[in-house]
């Protein structure tokens, strides 16, 4: 018998139907004959009313008592999925992160797992039992409630699954699975079998928010086969594998990301001396404002241009930080650019295959559009482009690296 | 430093502003160098939303699942409450019952309190924090979450107050203290400042009814100074001591209870042999039927009567369980008469003082009451009459026992 770690979010176990349904589908594992420990988040909402309980008693309220509030909501769930299989006959056990003894450091609000206990849930499991499990939640060494942080439970899933040596870490959601590219933008995007670990770290921080980054990163590093899938509409999802594949004739790039809430901030003019990066990013930094990518090309009269991203929303104040820097540094000017958008192509494939780069520029130079910035990794190439350009960038590479859906059937639409 | 356990029920903690409220009461006690350890409910309303939810999944809910449920209620409280104290200043932490280990026996939604782990409150407390601890739950010798059953948090309190040899344990709630009577009965009725277990225990299950009676015998049984006293307005309350008053001046009766949902059966003619009392009420605690007043007067013809009340909804069931059993036995007659009422006269000071009983009894016939049913035990006479004279009675057994508050002044309503 096989087991199998599932993890359904707050969408998925967002009413007492939906957690019927959740019972329903665990049924039908039970009755193959799987094993299954299953991780729950809160229902959707009630976070959200926890925090603003806490909110209208105190707006810095001390981490560990939030820590004990929030962790009350998957502690709902976990009871309500029990009395759910029960009732359909399927015997039920829930733990709370502190039952199961998942035991995180002491950073309240923000733990990291340490070490999991497991013989509690094998005995369960052993017993003929399905363990439902509260995600997001731990306890530190003195017994003091902890949570994860931002999508915990992913991380609890995948925690869970490699302590006990799962055979799959399942992860339920409200997508299909990982898509070439976003669906809503490309009509023809189409559903992945698989991706590996750092394609999908690659998509994910890009902003195919499928995954929290987190988990796929603790996935990686435990070699736990992490596969997405959807609670409401059946299919097999995308497999986040380990390995490349070995077929030769695989697509050299596996997805396009995009993101358009990112403001572009150029200083120009910069005496190109050591530590003049650190001097105009650091500042920026310090604010807590977060930098996404960063390119300075080669000096050419003494000075150089340095130029990277940042949230939409944070463009303002970089502005304003860097405006000082640059005075300070003695560079020329300070421009930021809303208007712009990041496309990115990501693949494996991309080490052993050449000419990806060149494909890419080519395409966007059929469609006349001007690349303003370039930045590359080992399986990734991204560029800035004009905001009004991004979803022609998206759907001229997705066609040009043919990663349309082969089955794909347009559909007549109601207003057509 | 004395050291004091405070109860706040839900409705004292029913809102975030309530909550508020408890912290600044809280602060008061701090400010004057008193040690606090809290006990808290659930927010009002949110036991029944939560018992909601388990309903919509499952009629027959599991005991485990339900009290994994149910237990995030107080835990929900003792963090908001950590947050309003800390906002005040006050270092505050708070506790699950599993956290503080209040180690209870393994009956879900019924458990019993077996033994207090003191050493996590006792450093908290030397370190100079206040100690908020989640009401109404605890931990079995396997981890499991258990729940005491309702009014399980004044247990809590009154069990830790054992466990620490706190000085005194406050049970906050929305009346004053206990009164000599329901003061909507007797407008006159006196605030009690003290009571003595007994009489407390007499006037709780009597239907006054200010604090569990399992609170009260725990109370007792540890020698636990009890006091009760309103979260919303000032005063001291009422001290549960337990020792009667010395003072030979005391009035003999100390309150009168009085109940008006109860119904009266009678079982006429029954054979009057050995067991025949068990054949009768045997069945009807046997339908889970709860039994109060029992009387059987000696028997003249060979036959006797018995006659008990029971809660008045379950009159009816209990008259086709007895119709039954008198056709079995041979009783002449079962007759249920539902409008009847309970008064009871309680006092320690009964013991010594003789003609109590025959004053109670004149002062009903003086105002032409009949009474139907007569029982007594060392501290408390009963007495069931009809329906209509109940206010009458209490009224009048109240002037007689000179019970008034020699403060009272009668304030004229509005539609006088």
């Amino acid at each position: 018998m096989a087991l199998i770690v599932q993890k359904f979010g707050g969408t998925s176990v967002g009413t007492t139907e939906r957690i019927e349904a959740v019972a329903d589908k665990i049924a039908g594992f039970r009755d193959r004959g799987e094993d299954i420990v299953v991780v729950v988040s809160a229902m959707s909402g009630e976070t959200n009313r926890l925090v603003a309980l806490a909110q209208a008693i105190n707006d810095n309220p001390p981490p560990r008592e939030m820590d004990v509030l929030l962790s009350t909501g998957e502690q709902v769930t976990i009871a309500l999925l029990c009395m759910a299989l029960q009732k359909r006959g399927y015997p039920a056990r829930s733990f709370t992160g502190s039952q199961v003894r998942i035991l995180t450091d002491q950073a309240h609000t923000k733990a990291r797992i340490r070490e999991i206990d497991d013989a509690r849930i094998r005995s369960e499991l052993a017993a003929g039992r399905v363990v439902v499990v509260a995600g997001f939640q731990g306890v530190d060494d003195n017994g003091n409630i902890t949570t994860l942080g931002r999508g915990g439970s992913d991380t609890t899933a995948v925690a869970l699954a490699a302590a006990l040596k799962a055979e799959e870490c399942q992860i339920y959601t409200d997508v299909k699975g990982v898509y070439t590219t976003d669906p809503r933008v490309v009509k023809d995007a189409s559903l992945l079998q698989t991706i590996t670990f750092e394609e999908m770290l690659e998509l994910a921080s890009l902003g195919a928010k499928v995954l929290q980054i987190r988990s796929v990163e603790f996935a990686g590093k435990y070699r736990v086969p992490l596969r997405v899938l959807s609670s409401f509409e059946e299919g097999s999802g995308t497999l986040i594998t380990m390995e490349e594949e070995s077929d030769m004739e695989d697509p050299a790039i596996t997805g396009i990301a995009f993101a358009r809430d990112e403001a572009k901030i150029t200083v120009s003019g910069v005496p190109d001396v050591p530590g003049v990066a650190y001097q105009v990013i650091g500042p920026v930094s310090d604010a807590g404002i977060e930098v996404d990518v960063i390119v300075q090309n080669v000096s050419a009269d003494g000075t150089t241009d340095i130029t990277f991203t940042v949230k939409r929303g944070d463009s303002r104040q970089t502005r304003e930080i860097l405006e000082r820097v640059a005075t300070e540094i003695g560079a020329r000017k300070v421009s930021v650019d809303d208007k712009i958008a990041k496309v990115s192509i990501v693949g494996v494939g991309m080490r052993s295959h050449a000419g990806i780069a060149s494909k890419m520029f080519k395409t966007l130079a059929d469609e006349n559009i001007n690349i303003q910035v370039i930045t590359t990794s080992e399986i990734k190439i991204s560029i800035v482009i004009d905001e009004k350009y991004m979803e022609l960038a998206v759907r001229a590479l997705h066609a040009a690296f043919e990663l349309g859906d082969p089955d794909y059937q347009p559909q007549g639409d109601a207003d057509d």
